[in-house]
């Protein structure tokens, strides 16, 4: 967990309301997956003077495409650059934003906005997901956050918003579609082995699976293209090297 | 397809302009599939005035959740109702709604609307789709459209905004979840055969399975629940009855 000075903050807040250029009443949510070894995690920011946590949000700008404000909100919160983001829900339930955090964030610093700005209204999220291996990505909280750090996803703690449901949402949408291009661009290399692709499947999944039953499983879905074999010097049989066809992309916006 | 009266039109128009409960720059969009025998069709409306035609969409209320206004939306411009609707993407480049229809249908009407309301901007829009026996359905178009008509998928007419990617994106969608609740609920009965799955799939994914692989594949999903055999009296062999399996709701909003 790192934690960065607070003096930037109250520029930061300001920026909040300077909305002219943002599309009202929708934001976009980054739920940012980590997988590293045994471990399955997802990246939270705090807020200041709220004990509470939310995953990296933000506005879209009337210029600017619904993908390209993902990317650009996750890079301005987190760092995180590049990812391969897929978008898997909007969340519009009427009562989702009633615990208002910017209200509070602003009460506390003194800014004053006109109550019927529409930062104080219902909002729309569009949301993200990406799987990444947590131990290559450098990241650091932005001037609204007091610190970012990754969660293991069975125990997050108090969140802002209904950001626990996108999480666990997310996770859903990851256990779907693991046998799509969004494992296989962000964390297997572009040739990998069955064995590399079962133990990240049993990390996801939280399941393990019998060596035979998952080769046959995962050749049954047609998508994995089967290569050369893998010799790696030792005395072990040489396994094959497989890859993801091509077709499988994410939906563009 | 259907014709109705066209003297509701202007008011309906006006309607359009009548904006202050809605969000701004939001709409919901309703990809409808039918499928009876051995077609796969959309449901579409054509604009008076224009050579043009769009799926079913509207705009969302503040105090409604976007569901309730997807269904809403279906309702009040085709009759179709109680449809389960799968939200599949929200479309969100910034050129997408260029071509902006309402100006046109509001020019040719004479209706003034200040060039500044957020009708003329750029629009986001959540598309939802359904599958439906589109023999049982019966439809007719509200006063914004004069008629309405289920096209095959592969044989579009000239449509307003994204709308064919929309449709495109939707089919894609409906392909890739085929195992899941979405069929179950609109299309098959409680319990069916695997060869009622089987001709469903056939014509949906657009191709011819061999038997006993259709039926590996279908089981390995680990999805269907095995009943009891079906007797229809007929001399040949009986097959099984098979279910959904629970826990494969859409997602909430």
């Amino acid at each position: 967990m790192s934690v960065i000075d607070d003096s930037k903050n109250r520029q930061s807040l300001q920026g909040l309301i300077d909305t002219d250029g943002y599309i009202p009443q929708l934001s976009v949510d980054c739920t940012i997956f980590g997988f590293h070894k045994e471990k399955l995690r997802v990246l939270l920011l705090k807020y200041h003077d709220l004990d509470l946590w939310s995953i990296p949000g933000g506005f879209v700008f009337h210029d600017e495409d619904l993908r390209e404000a993902a990317a650009r909100v996750l890079y301005e919160r987190t760092h995180l650059n590049d990812l391969f983001l897929d978008q898997f829900h909007t969340f519009g339930r009427k009562e989702r934003t009633q615990n208002n955090v910017h209200q509070i964030l602003l009460k506390n610093r003194g800014i004053e906005v006109p109550k019927d700005h529409w930062i104080f209204q219902r909002f729309i999220s569009v949301a993200y997901c990406s799987l990444i291996d947590y131990t290559i990505s450098e990241t650091f909280p932005d001037a609204l956050n007091e610190s970012i750090a990754w969660f293991d996803v069975n125990e997050l703690p108090s969140m802002a918003f209904d950001h626990e449901r996108m999480i666990r949402h997310g996770l859903t949408h990851l256990r779907r579609n693991l046998d799509t291009q969004l494992v296989a661009y962000n964390l297997l290399p572009e040739k990998f082995t069955m064995m590399e692709l079962q133990k990240l499947y049993e990390i996801v999944l939280g399941e393990p699976f019998r060596r035979n039953n998952f080769q046959r499983k995962m050749l049954s879905f047609n998508r994995l293209e089967r290569l050369e074999k893998f010799y790696d010097g030792s005395a072990n049989k040489a396994p094959y090297l497989y890859r993801f066809k091509d077709g499988l992309e994410a939906f563009p916006d």
